[in-house]
């Protein structure tokens, strides 16, 4: 499903406007159609989903839109600079990652999105799979930002963890920490997660697409994680989520762009679930523990270690996380 | 042109075990096929540039292997461990970045080579194009260096480098240098050029594709270019030139794969003509000047500037070269 402005939208932004009925002729005549294909139209928008009633001798009406991240739904009041000028939507994707980077690699613009309601191969970090049944938000956003080196690259993720975070709040009021590197968690268990791949030469970074993936609605997910339903027993509206995330991302990214990344890195490390506790890292084959107390200005993980030196962990997963009183079993 | 081992190879082995004259019915039945069917394969041989005469009453005898990088001919007498174990050939292609980046993307195992004769749409660094006429060797190489982190790649490209001036030197004896950060250089003049592109997540590098442009018996180029060619007057064989180059990369990248990438800046430094001289480096908007005094173990250029202090470059463009007593205009 592309991005194009067709009729049905046209349709959609008429009946919007309006409290009343409004009279299929006149909408008809002002879209320069027949009153047939008006019919038609409202039909196909039935099964996209929209619920519009329409009564005999007084026109149509919008009752209610479906929560589907049809481009002209995620457009909508989004209040963005250049995230989501272009917007693909589909029913289902293998991985909106794979989407992206063909897009990337055929010179799609800056802030393109995927979205898709379900993933059959979704990916997750360190090539792990990601299980991304209904009722998630899953895409995938390519950004070019011709502002970094290589090595800064990992600014991309945390400022979109911090986007997921604000995003959520703003459109739900709830809570939601950031765990090293880019976990979501709501309630003590995983919401959701972020994976960045980068395409770049050595001096040079083409583009990096970034995977979101968070239960929002979703119920059959495995023990360790959690969506907003199953942490408050509501269900949420996607589309209003999605939109505040990707504004809450421009936001961040516009920042980094300005080299203002501390401001990124300092409210980042706000949501931070882990300051204070006790950790234990796995770094390919090796495993560190120790008190996280902080992130440097690269995104690295400071680890306090028990000899008192500070680690830097530029990479790694998280394998235990205990409040230091209660120290490691 | 794949990479099976087909009977084609097989009588090309035959052939070469053989001063004299081999007959045509005891290859035959050597290889279990019929006369008729071995001539026509010996016809096909010719057709790809093999010169085997066939002599009545004594059979067939090999002349000359053709300089191109059929795979059984790259794999030929080839000393490595991993690199070339995959090798695609084409006659023409438009970028055998693309077509590595496809084999990596599926899949394709460590060290694939593919190779061309010529590229129409070969690609240089920072999006430049890359002019790749006939006589040229143009590889990529798909290496997947998991004890890399993402920030460590560029020492791929410099050990790159080094391979390609000890592979050069060990098939033809001739000097070729390196200019930072992946120039090669020849009687001051540029003969090849390097281009790293990695796919990567923030914490795992995927795979880097490594395009290698050397300019070999190739006659039109531009003013700035040269070739081995131009460069002395004589042919070279690229076959030669290509194995040595392959053979010599992998010493360096085992190398480096031990954590002794230091050995390998070491030499690299030693084929480097910029130190002592005073250079130009572009960085994106600014352009700053200074003394050529070493690189660091990042592989990050160090400038002496006037003031005394030692500026750090990751990434740029040298745009003019000076020695230092001269000094700029």
């Amino acid at each position: 499903m592309g991005k194009q402005k067709n009729l049905d939208c046209l349709i959609l932004e008429n009946l919007r406007g309006q409290d009343s009925y409004i009279s299929g002729e006149e909408l008809a005549r002002k879209l320069k159609i027949s009153r047939q294909a008006l019919w038609k139209h409202i039909n196909s928008l039935s099964h996209k989903g929209y619920d519009i009633v329409a009564v005999p001798h007084s026109g149509y009406k919008i009752i209610s839109t479906p929560d589907k991240f049809y481009p002209w739904e995620v457009q909508r009041d989004l209040n963005t600079e250049f995230i989501a000028r272009e917007v693909y939507f589909y029913e289902s994707l293998n991985s909106t990652q794979d989407s992206s980077r063909e897009l990337g690699l055929s010179g799609a613009s800056d802030g393109t999105v995927v979205l898709t309601d379900v993933q059959t191969k979704g990916r997750g970090r360190m090539g792990r799979s990601w299980i991304s049944p209904k009722g998630g938000i899953y895409f995938s956003l390519l950004l070019r930002p011709e502002f970094l080196l290589l090595e800064e690259t990992p600014q991309i993720s945390l400022l979109i963890a911090l986007g997921c975070v604000k995003g959520i709040k703003e459109a739900t009021g709830l809570d939601v920490e950031v765990k090293w590197p880019n976990d979501l968690i709501f309630k003590g268990k995983k919401l959701g997660g972020i994976l960045c791949e980068i395409n770049a030469e050595t001096d040079r970074v083409h583009f990096v697409v970034v995977g979101v993936g968070i239960n929002i609605n979703s119920r059959d997910l495995p023990p360790e994680a959690t969506s907003l339903l199953l942490g408050t027993g509501k269900k949420f509206r996607r589309l209003d989520i999605a939109r505040k995330i990707l504004q809450a991302i421009e936001a961040g990214y516009l920042k980094a762009q300005k080299r203002n990344f501390s401001a990124v890195l300092k409210e980042w490390s706000r949501f931070c679930m882990l300051w204070g506790k006790r950790v234990r890292v796995k770094i390919s084959n090796r495993t560190i523990e120790g008190e996280a107390v902080n992130i440097d200005e690269r995104g690295y993980l400071l680890l306090r270690q028990d000899n008192g030196f500070i680690e830097r962990v530029s990479a790694g997963d998280i394998v235990k996380v205990i409040p230091v009183r209660e120290g490691f079993l």
